[in-house]
């Protein structure tokens, strides 16, 4: 049983010529496992196929990926965590993509994260980042593999208390927590910023809007300021691994964990049961 | 004798934990050779070590980097090209870089492009790019291993008469070309884009600012729009691997190589004589 196989095999590492490590020329996926199985898997392929399209090449056949996955699931402890990285594979230097690339695919397996598990149920507190995100629509959306922004912001602050940090793109926008997405309710509506500029359209983000009508909620995506956190009568954060953090404090603002977000979360415990 | 190091060793592979493969968390030099020797080596250098300063993590010793280089170039063919990648080094999962990174060196050779020789001398044709460059002021001038906009710009075309395509950001604005700066003279005046918001701050540029006052000519780095084209006396490119090329085409507008691209070739001559 391995933890890492790289197209499938047991070795013991990437080529120099990679184009993922040359230019982050390539997407990836981090699955939670639950009682040993990927969870939201169908979403979780289907999102890496759409970002290897918009990038300009083929994704490795899922029937590859999905053996990839099991492989090390098998190694993993049964809550733990699998990372897919898929690269455009070897490419020489220079930025032009080979004609015919061949992705390249890594797998490995992870335990998960020790947080705190009273972030699900009481809520966490947030920092507003200073490291804005550049807008860039040929890129927003995609979990692709250049992620300099996220790592400057997730260096501003070293407080364990403080698991997450909001992120504004460049005109002064909301888009999502370093590595998550966010959510506020308002009105009876259901609010997340749009990601047509910048952002990760995060895996956990799409289950949770498919689950909006059941809750009898009204779904809005669309721009969003720092402000409309004031008025926010919930707060949430969503993410594959983590699934629904309830936040109950932002900067000066302070909430208690509500109903929506508590919900939210029997609906993915009843998804994966 | 090899052409490839990784931490200075002849092995195949980089870990497949490597924080520049996961999120592109490192920068990039490519350095000419001209008779087996680097050129400008004491500007690339310089400009690895603030990339990685600016990102937040500590560069390998410059004697580490040396020796590397002059390993692998003298597997190279004596005009070819070396490649030095530094990352974060291992880093595990999640965007929080660890506390006490190790960086890694990767420091590979490869022959020289083969470029048509009439570039140099009858200068090159570029197109404009539509993909567009994101603003970000943190990351901006670093030659960071963020690259995904210069990869789905560079296949926007596919012409072999058109080695190089020029990039606006997203307010409009000229930055660079995909792999060179620019550079365009009006007046007596050397102007080339201000590079606060994106762009990569090449080290050939800097060589060329470097000469200008020797050359007569008064510099100016700022905004510069689309239209600024229209009304130049002459236009030339830069970077490490061409040094300078001439542009006699900008899709509708038509140059004369010009005098300064010319003299600046000699500086460069003389620089490395």
């Amino acid at each position: 049983m391995s933890t890492l196989l790289i197209d499938g095999q047991e070795q013991g590492g990437v080529p120099a010529g990679d184009r993922g490590l040359a230019y982050g020329d390539g997407v990836f996926e981090t699955l939670r496992l639950s009682a040993g199985r990927p969870r939201l898997l169908e979403r979780h392929l289907q999102r890496l196929q759409q970002g290897c399209g918009r990038l300009g090449f083929e994704a490795p056949a899922s029937s590859l990926l999905m053996a990839d996955i099991e492989a090390v699931a098998a190694a993993a402890p049964p809550d733990g965590v699998v990372k897919l990285i898929v690269t455009r594979g070897d490419g020489g230097r220079g930025y032009r993509p080979p004609p015919a690339p061949r992705a390249r695919r890594i797998v490995s397996a992870h335990p998960a994260p020790a947080y705190d598990p009273a972030w699900w149920t009481e809520g966490v507190s947030l920092r507003i980042c200073a490291t804005r995100l550049g807008r860039n629509p040929a890129l927003a959306g995609i979990k692709h593999l250049n992620r300099l922004e996220q790592v400057l912001a997730r260096r501003e602050w070293d407080d364990p208390e403080v698991p997450e940090g909001l992120m504004l793109d460049d005109a002064g926008h909301l888009v999502c927590g370093t590595q998550s997405n966010l959510f506020v309710l308002r009105d009876g509506t259901l609010m997340t910023p749009a990601l047509d500029a910048c952002g990760v359209a995060g895996v956990m983000r799409g289950f949770v809007l498919s689950q909006a009508a059941s809750l009898g909620l009204r779904v809005g995506v669309g721009a969003m300021k720092l402000e409309v956190l004031e008025e926010a009568q919930e707060i949430f954060l969503t993410n594959a691994v983590i699934g629904i953090w309830p936040v109950r404090a932002t900067g000066v603002h302070a909430f208690a964990p509500g109903v929506v977000a508590a919900r939210m979360q029997q609906c993915l415990a009843r998804e994966t049961a």
